[in-house]
């Protein structure tokens, strides 16, 4: 009896990359004994070409991409990451080299951060590539970082640099010269687990920003029921992305509003700024402003007078 | 600030399913303190419209078959359902209405089979509707079903009815009379959940029935180093499926490897039958063959000649 194509498929490219719970994604599910006395930390996010990543991005980061933003969704929380199921629909016409490329990809990551492969599915699909993946981490019971919790006066800090995943995306598309650095943090999100690891109990608040800084700080402050003040000249750039705002003072809204960061925003005392710094350790953190009794979110210039910034984030309807 | 259009839609539609663990849907990533002692069991399956499913189903048991699908993969490990995540990739036009009645489905299966959402992703798609969701359930150590285990003598049992949704399908799409119950098993499997979980103990191996009988006990007899025969006379069939079989022989093939069944396909030893029964309860289970030594499947009719079958199941590629 022949089988069909797709389970050649899956013990061709994804049964190496499952862990021993996965029963070699032979059975109809796969098993896990989680960490006796930890609460598990669970995400899913869904990517679509066209949206999510671009058609010609190369198989080799897209699924790197997927499993980072997830992975980042984990940070956020403060959570160790565990292991992943994924769901795939590739269009019909997928070569066996693209898949190889997207699950070589997986494999380098699955490495650098010490998660498996549970399960999923593959199917086909008459539209874009479009992937599923679930990350389950895990935190000591009641330490979760979480969006509620900041307070008036808190600071706001930030992660490594804000806007170049959208920067990124603009030179992949040519709205902006070729750019590796700005593209390479376009494909390739760096989840900042040990940050965020590093903040629990620490943090008031705490989340990932994926649609933009001010959209996501956004959400902390209205969990707070507070308002947060950003101090444009604070927010940390990366040298290609200041160079191209020197070139091009129009771009500051697309910085801080256009998403793909995946940096960590948080709140945190005034009192704890050493503290937050020694946690960083080598992640780079920053204070950009602070939370203030009011709703929103203000963008300060260094003279004081307040952005206007049309768009706050990215949306998908 | 006016929030994005799917904040909106995750408010009105999907918070409403949350559990206690799922922060409101408001928060990175969903906390679950998993059942002291028991072992997880996950799986994820994916759905495409004009694939898994007809694009005019009605939304309200399109998310119900997402969730049974799921369902079905935890009945056939013996295991007890807990929560999920889900994302959704609707197409732009989709209207309220229509998510309103996908999350209806969901909310009448949530009380159905006591689980919560936890979590998920909502994305826009410039393709056909496409759905992942990642199941989880627990079972004690040691307990799951497997689709190892069967051995050389060994009887083939197989719940409810075979071919139902695969006609089903047919009959949906004009190739069969039109038949409300054929219908209702094509768009709403039952996931045998008490049965999977009865069996624990009981049957050598197990799993469900979504590619087809043939291709599907194929797998478990493969996983033994077995052949596997069926008496084609024995197979269950609905009433309705009996009657398209009497007007059309030729139905048969697509009967035994259709797929869209959502039943259990499990071995066990002959001394058990009494024992199978007793655990099946109000569960309709049917013996239809015997495992020996040898390789793949074969089906015999009434006089013991082996059927030809050409297509053994579905395959996406």
């Amino acid at each position: 009896m022949t089988l069909p194509a797709e389970f050649g498929l899956i013990a061709r490219h994804f049964a190496p990359l499952a862990g021993r719970g996965a029963l070699g994604l032979g059975d109809d599910a796969a098993l896990l004994d989680p960490p006796p006395g930890r609460t598990l930390v669970l995400a899913a996010d869904a990517m679509v070409a066209g949206v999510h990543f671009l058609a010609e991005d190369p198989p080799e980061t897209l699924g790197r991409k997927l499993l980072r933003v997830n992975l980042s969704d984990l940070a956020a929380m403060g959570a160790v990451p565990l292991a992943y199921l994924m769901t795939t629909a590739f269009p019909r016409g997928v070569t066996q080299d693209w898949i190889a490329g997207f699950a070589a990809g997986l494999a380098l990551d699955q490495a650098e951060f010490a998660i498996e492969l549970l399960g999923g599915d593959t199917v086909a699909t008459e539209g874009p590539a479009t992937f599923s993946l679930t990350i389950l981490g895990h935190v000591a019971p009641g330490a979760a970082l979480r969006r509620v919790g900041s307070r008036p006066g808190d600071d706001v800090w930030v992660s490594g640099s804000v806007g170049d995943g959208a920067l990124g995306l603009l030179a992949l598309t040519g709205r902006l010269p070729p750019d590796p650095h700005l593209a390479d943090r376009y494909r390739l999100p760096r989840p900042r687990l040990a940050l965020g690891q590093a903040l629990v109990g620490l943090a008031h608040a705490a989340m990932d920003v994926s649609d933009g800084l001010v959209q996501d700080l956004g959400h902390l402050a209205r969990a707070a029921g507070c308002a947060a003040v950003i101090e444009a000249d604070l927010v940390p750039l990366s040298d290609p992305a200041r160079l191209a705002l020197a070139a091009d003072a129009a771009l500051l809204p697309r910085i801080l509003t256009g998403g793909d960061d995946y940096e960590l925003v948080f709140t945190a005392d005034p009192a704890s700024r050493a503290a937050v710094l020694a946690a960083a350790g080598t992640t780079p953190a920053t204070r950009i402003g602070h939370i203030e009794a009011g709703e929103g979110v203000r963008v300060r210039d260094a003279a004081g007078r307040t952005l206007d910034l049309q768009a706050t984030g990215w949306s998908h309807f």
